[in-house]
């Protein structure tokens, strides 16, 4: 480390003036920002300098090193088994963790997942495994390391300890407008990754209407910029760039995505969570040097269950107990023949979001029950009065809200549109 | 006044996104950061934002005419007289204010001169009258009114009333490095000095080492914007763009520079210091409908002393009094034969803000006797062992520090450089 004698200013004006951070400035700026010696405000000024100013591959990729040393880092060195981790810039119906998890290390390979809760229109993945009666998020560190030599897998809140810098600057863009920037977004969730400490690292950049990527060009200019950084810091990472144009899978919302990943875990389910959660895996597996174990065979094999089931048991959660679902359903039926010609990604997430399934504001409570099923996928032919949709709510006057964020999302058609064939669009290594 | 609904978000990103901010959203942003709605992180932002994409005139018309409404806004209508007032940048011995207030009041038009402290490097008016004794810079303004009508001409401390938002948001420009933006600067100038209810407006904007601006174009951007700001509120604006390379006459600091303005009042002083004051005295008079009286003639007669000791009595000073002078001083002498190439105005600044002429931080005090005299000018021919200038100080550790701000400050040279033959450079209308 080389903290040299700086001044919020000085450091903001460089910046400002599209000059590139010495590595001392920016380790300066991040650690006097951390016991906050840099104000808030001072922040909030050099944020936007970097949104509209940008950073070099250089500087980001120090800034990513300041936050992973504002903190602790994990190790599992310890381990009997290699390790791999999975991060996803999160969608509608996203639900891949949690077949995932349990099928990789049914192959071999531990995972260590440290997630987070939902805020706004993507859930979160604790949201949803938290609607399995008993699960608990909450691991010390000890816990979660002794379930993942025995179990293999483990899905767990985040402790506060890594990259507190990022935690406090995060908090910070969410309310300056200075969110949208591939420099901050790509150090921001690498430098939690890194910090996480595994061996090796897949990540799923989503991109289109229910992602934060909107367009290919800046999801694929992300997926780089993360890919280069973990290598830089010494992770095996690589990127899959994933269509979420429409949602994954025929659900969103919490229990609801819960019940169709265990279809996924029993053979069955959707095929594109299938396909996304098998090339996530195989992409893990390679990483991690175990590209010799098929994961369609091991899935088939009924062992990624063993692991999810033991994986619940682990965490106070009963794997056979009946999910939550909401008091209240509403159909939307199809008002005419033909084919779905889209169903929209970020239609679909406002409106489980409004149902009840996300939150607002960090610390509000989600609705096990509450989202969006579908029953139709784009495509898919249709008969009028067929049901095209179920919205689940335990508090019905949400339902017209819901419907209204539905209004442009889908429309039937006289041709059948192309089918999605793939969830994946590239892959960055 | 618009005031829709919006969020800071929304107004952060638009500006952040190259759009021009509309009437209500400028409207809003104003008035919810004056009461605390928009905090301050999300205010430094937009103001990096700003400083980056710029704003469009209209937007910057828009944007003063907030910040006047974010407070009180004076009326000097009752008075018998017309009013002009100056505003000058800042610069290097810019002691203008004090011979100019009393000669334009002599000359028939009133001058209500609301003036602030200094920062850094240039010092503030009021600093320097302070150094007269028993005068006081704090006045109501029933007693400001009071003297202006009796006397005509008042230079006071602003009333914490006027432009409110302005306050604040210089504040936070000035740790959140967004100082340097023609938009922000020319609507937290012109946003006061239209709030203080002047009837026509003269601009002194400085340029070169010692001022804000180093750049002739930037300075005249200013000034034109400034301008067009002030005739877009109803008030008889125009500008003098002023050098500021080399100090103005022969003094830097408090009571050296009212010592200096005396000498201008009595038809003495340096030749600059008399030609600016005239300057701006025929351009108050003329945008006050009174360009039939010549102000050298009154300076003449001697009127505008009268004047000048009737303003000094009336805040309680003693025009008779001797002033403060140091305890210490220190002399610089030519080492060598030939001509004063130049003299830098912000060394000199800097080494008389050393001596303790001016503060680092609001509140702090001054010294008023500290300074740096002149007693050659670039052009002058010098021998070895002639006084080139005096330092002032009552803390004589601190002369090594203002002979370093000085090391590269001065020159002598072979051959006579082009002398300044005036400190007026363009006039703007």
């Amino acid at each position: 480390m080389n903290v040299g004698r700086h001044d919020a200013v000085e450091v903001i004006a460089a910046k400002r003036d599209g000059h590139v951070l010495t590595d001392s400035q920016i380790d300066w700026v991040v650690d006097a920002f951390t016991s906050g010696e840099v104000a808030d405000v001072q922040m909030a000024s050099l944020a936007m300098a970097i949104v509209l100013n940008g950073m070099e591959f250089s500087e980001i990729a120090r800034w990513t090193d300041a936050m992973i040393r504002s903190g602790e880092r994990m190790d599992f060195s310890g381990l009997s088994w290699p390790t791999a981790d999975k991060h996803s810039t999160g969608g509608v119906g996203d639900k891949i963790t949690l077949p995932l998890a349990p099928l990789v290390a049914a192959c071999g390979v531990a995972v260590p997942q440290l997630s987070g809760r939902g805020l706004g229109h993507t859930g979160g993945t604790l949201d949803k495994l938290e609607s399995i009666p008993g699960w608990r998020a909450d691991l010390s560190t000890d816990a979660m390391m002794r379930q993942l030599e025995d179990v293999g897998a483990v899905i767990c809140a985040a402790g506060t300890g890594l990259a507190p810098a990022d935690k406090k600057l995060y908090a910070l863009r969410d309310v300056t407008g200075t969110v949208e920037s591939i420099p901050l977004i790509a150090s921001s969730i690498m430098s939690k990754k890194i910090a996480e400490g595994t061996g090796a690292l897949v990540l799923d950049v989503k991109v289109g209407s229910g992602a934060f990527m909107k367009d290919l060009d800046d999801a694929r200019e992300l997926a780089r910029t993360m890919v280069a950084l973990g290598k830089s810091a010494g992770v095996d990472t690589r990127a899959l760039v994933t269509d979420m144009s429409t949602p994954l899978g025929l659900t969103a919302g919490n229990a609801l995505e819960v019940a169709e990943s265990v279809e996924v875990l029993a053979g069955g389910g959707p095929s594109d969570v299938v396909e996304l959660t098998l090339a996530l895996a195989r992409e893990m597996l390679s990483a991690a040097g175990r590209e010799d174990v098929d994961p369609a065979d091991v899935l088939a094999s009924g062992r990624a269950m063993d692991v999810w089931r033991r994986m619940i048991v682990a965490q106070g959660g009963d794997p056979d107990a009946a999910l939550p679902h909401a008091s209240d359903i509403q159909v939307i039926a199809a008002d005419r023949d033909g084919y779905v010609g889209h169903i929209d990604a970020m239609a679909v997430g406002l409106a489980a979001w409004r149902l009840g399934a996300g939150r607002s504001r960090p610390g509000e409570t989600v609705q096990a029950g509450a989202g969006v099923e579908l029953h139709a996928r784009p495509g898919d032919r249709v008969r009028t009065g067929q049901p095209l949709m179920t919205l689940h709510t335990d508090t019905p006057e949400r339902f017209a809200r819901a419907l209204a964020a539905l209004d442009d999302g889908y429309a039937l058609v006289d041709e059948a549109p192309a089918a999605r064939t793939t969830p994946v669009l590239e892959r960055i290594v």
